[in-house]
């Protein structure tokens, strides 16, 4: 090896690519476009939006219900009416509320795993205390169990789960729960997941905490009030938001999953040599206007 | 054993207590008081209180400088100018501010870690990505490293960390910042942790997030200003807070952290059988009156 290059390879390895680096030099390849009808849209009274990524793969049968819920306008008026500090904010319809389209299953299956089968798996390459095996599948976040040959989401700051009663209630979608804490893993395979918030997750989690057991708000006051909630497909294209996900089996997140667990920005002095599952999020960008794409 | 006693072990096996049970019948002895000088008062402007727990036994210069300046009312008039959604949020004297008291040490030593002779620790019993042997000691979630013999505080959910610039700077206490997201473990070793908010993080979590970088607010904008920063110990009996926390090395405590990782309240179907540190949070309780002491 000559000098230049050993130098220049020295070079290279003392100055490794931050993990928002790896992100914004990731090609084009390695991203994959969010489909309008994966995209749920709320909007708040007095402004305000946040949007949510379905996960038609892993609980379809919920998945359908919150797309008919939403094509009928069932959410037009609820609210948000739990922020539970480091755990949950919760919105939908609490009690009564307009009619349920006919098309709802009222009783879903409990969409709490699926088959591994089906499946490309990326393992983390680290531990973990909630699942014999954790990584990423279809661009989400997912435990799975070899021997029962099931996988899972799992509950990371921001997925998207459904509100229940007691077992064997599922919950039908009419409640929802976005994660604004620390990952509450123990959930896993308790609630049916549906999907995770990709823009605006602060228009809940800086809400005020409910002053009732478990974040509640008191009777007769909520945290916000929902305008509408709508999938992107149904909204005029100028206002039809776009997402891509970074594809979980590409090089370029196996290199920010490892830039994650080895941070050695100037800032870090010990890099940690592991990450944990939900603090390797899934690269989320908004699409990229064509002119600017690579 | 009789049918009547078997009976019995059957009714408790299937009733086991749910974590918030088993703080809630802890014995007197299961507490510890939180001495007035280790508690941190933060007043806001418009009300609202956010108490600090100081960890002297593993930041002892930085929690000195911290008690020096809240004694000189350095902090009065400061503000929370940063919050990260999902990270931090962060306040103190940013630039400029009063005069620095002549007892604090402007350049501390890098208190990332200790040694772990002197602590009692409670291992957690579950693995951990981001160090070889995690659990708890002195009431505090803690990391150690038995080939090194140094033990460290961890980043979780409400810790209290002090902001500085590169290393190695440790900075002096005049900023600091508490975790609102999920715990940020590779920060561990490479920051002084120097406390945990005990009451009132909601006042620092649910405040609208900054636009900036970071998290930071606009120049000439901040999140809230603080009228004051006090320690219990200064203030009048009367408006003195007063706090347990529960000791780790209690039989409760262990009951607690199984009772964690293996959730069979009546709204679980699986218990994970395991617990992530951060998802055992040390139980922290305002002092009982004298009449309802056990």
């Amino acid at each position: 090896m000559s000098l230049l290059l050993a130098l220049a390879v020295q070079a290279t390895a003392a100055k490794p690519l931050t993990p928002s680096e790896i992100v914004a030099q990731a090609p084009a390849a390695a991203w994959q476009a969010v489909k309008p009808d994966d995209l749920l849209v709320i909007d708040y009274e007095g402004g305000g939006r946040t949007v949510i990524e379905l996960a038609p793969a892993f609980a379809p049968v919920h998945v359908a219900n919150i797309r008919a819920l939403a094509t009928a306008g069932y959410w037009t008026g609820s609210s948000i009416y739990r922020v539970q500090d480091n755990y949950v904010a919760q919105w939908g319809v609490n009690e009564g509320g307009p009619k349920v389209p006919a098309s709802v299953i009222q009783k879903p299956p409990a969409e709490y795993d699926r088959p591994l089968r089906g499946l490309t798996v990326r393992p983390l390459g680290f531990l973990d205390n909630y699942a014999p095996r954790v990584g990423h599948a279809l661009g989400w976040p997912v435990a799975w169990n070899p021997k029962t040959g099931r996988a899972n989401l799992t509950h990371c700051y921001g997925m998207v789960g459904v509100g229940r009663d007691m077992a064997p209630d599922t919950g039908m979608g009419g409640e929802l729960y976005a994660v604004i804490g620390h990952a509450p893993r123990h959930l896993d395979l308790n609630i049916a997941l549906v999907g995770r918030v990709v823009e605006g997750i602060e228009q809940m989690s800086a809400l005020p905490r409910g002053t009732e057991a478990l974040g509640f708000y008191k009777t007769g006051s909520v945290a916000r009030m929902i305008r509408s909630v709508r999938l992107a497909s149904a909204l005029p294209a100028a206002d039809r938001p776009s997402f891509q996900v970074m594809r979980t089996a590409s090089a370029s997140f196996g290199a920010y999953v490892r830039a994650r667990a080895n941070r050695k920005d100037a800032f870090f002095n010990v890099p940690a040599g592991g990450v944990d599952l939900c603090n390797a999020p899934v690269p989320v960008r908004r699409t990229p206007a064509p002119s600017s794409l690579r």
